[in-house]
């Protein structure tokens, strides 16, 4: 018996880049771009995860760092794969077409993506626009419109990933920047759980932690009680601390 | 600017499917069959994990039922995808090359494969092979041998999520029957932690657990000392008991 083939299926590789600016949790997204040549009306260009298809020999993770590099010149983030999305339809919708058929071979072509999620420290990494993007930017959370393809639906499937790691992994120190306030973690955590913690029990849990370590100096240029700041180490004895 | 398009890469599913019978983690592994025709060796057979193309048209949630199913006879399953698997050359062994020349209309060409993962009761799911499959039978975790393709990378990331969920997610309670004894649930957590636990400490955690419930029942069939059972009720209150 011989199997059938799939001959007609493209593989991409989206990235769903978290930041915090120390109020808002923001995600990295793009703008399309005109192509050059064509008559394609602005209209039709979307607002998009940084995303693009896998060229041949390149492993999924290389993928996934190069287009983010292409897409919005960010490099050197850890980027973890989180989920495949396959739905037949996933780039047929009308809203999508017009673009793809100015920038794809096989427009029409069904596309399986891989995507990838990042958490980086927004003062380290400054996006810049390239390539099929005309902007890169962050845009709070809260205000992600509608995007192109089911980039929602990747997005929200991240955001889902990352509370549920937020807890188990500890992920949310790579938000913040080196040193931080209390005060800074607790608006991370509420920002991505999507709801107020109680300043008392989110302070007493914390300090149960050996990996979050008080350090010997205040915040600076703020203009009163400045608050005491810490740092997280993700060697220190994993355990909480006995009470 | 053009993008090239990836059109030589397929896209498959794979199935790492758990099974527990009281004393082991048990694997669902398949043999392959030899072709109806040609002149194949069987020395070129391998054991593999059930898996194989998608077909036009198919999400990839319907293909792992599918490929299940075709190679298996299980169906009804919960499956749950965990990672897709990109090495550009993962089918490209020479080991594997004879068998998939035999299968398959593009055998040299790349695949990506999207695996899933299955807990199930192992006495509700008796497995009988057909398709590609000459046999489908469990095999005990420490006793899975060198697969075809990437297929021992496969299981071992399953194995490292099932780790992972088993404590944060309590979804050990899928491979137990529906009424188990204490000793059966620490034999599984230890199957699958690949370590002793101290009894008292994992009686006295697991009795902190609203959704472990005793039963006014014991054992039967058993030469002495018939065990208490348990039921596990996904839907209690899943906070911890105060002490």
């Amino acid at each position: 018996m011989t199997h059938l083939t799939n001959s007609q299926v493209d593989i991409s590789v989206d990235c769903v880049v978290f930041g915090f600016d120390g109020e808002q949790l923001k995600l990295l997204l793009i703008d399309q771009k005109l192509p050059e040549t064509g008559n394609l009306s602005p209209e039709v260009l979307q607002i998009a995860l940084p995303g693009d298809l896998m060229n041949a020999g390149e492993s999924l993770d290389a993928c996934a760092a190069r287009v983010l590099k292409e897409l919005t010149s960010l490099e050197g983030i850890y980027l973890k794969q989180f989920y495949a999305f396959g739905d037949p339809n996933r780039v047929s919708d009308l809203k999508d077409q017009e673009w793809l058929r100015s920038f794809r071979v096989n427009p029409e072509r069904r596309v399986i993506t891989v995507a990838y999620y990042s958490l980086v420290k927004m003062d380290d990494y400054v996006p810049q626009a390239s390539s099929f993007a005309s902007s890169a930017k962050w845009t709070d959370i809260q205000d992600v419109p509608e995007l192109a393809f089911d980039h929602n639906d990747i997005a929200d499937k991240a955001i889902a990933v990352l509370r549920q790691e937020l807890t188990t992994k500890h992920i949310g120190f790579e938000l913040l920047p080196e040193k931080f306030t209390l005060s800074q973690l607790q608006t991370l955590y509420e920002t991505i759980l999507d709801k107020k913690l109680d300043k008392r029990n989110f302070r007493k849990n914390i300090k149960k932690m050996d990996q979050v370590i008080p350090l010997d100096e205040k915040q600076q240029g703020v203009l009163h009680k400045p608050a005491q700041l810490f740092r997280f180490d993700r060697d220190a004895n994993e355990n909480v601390k006995e009470e």
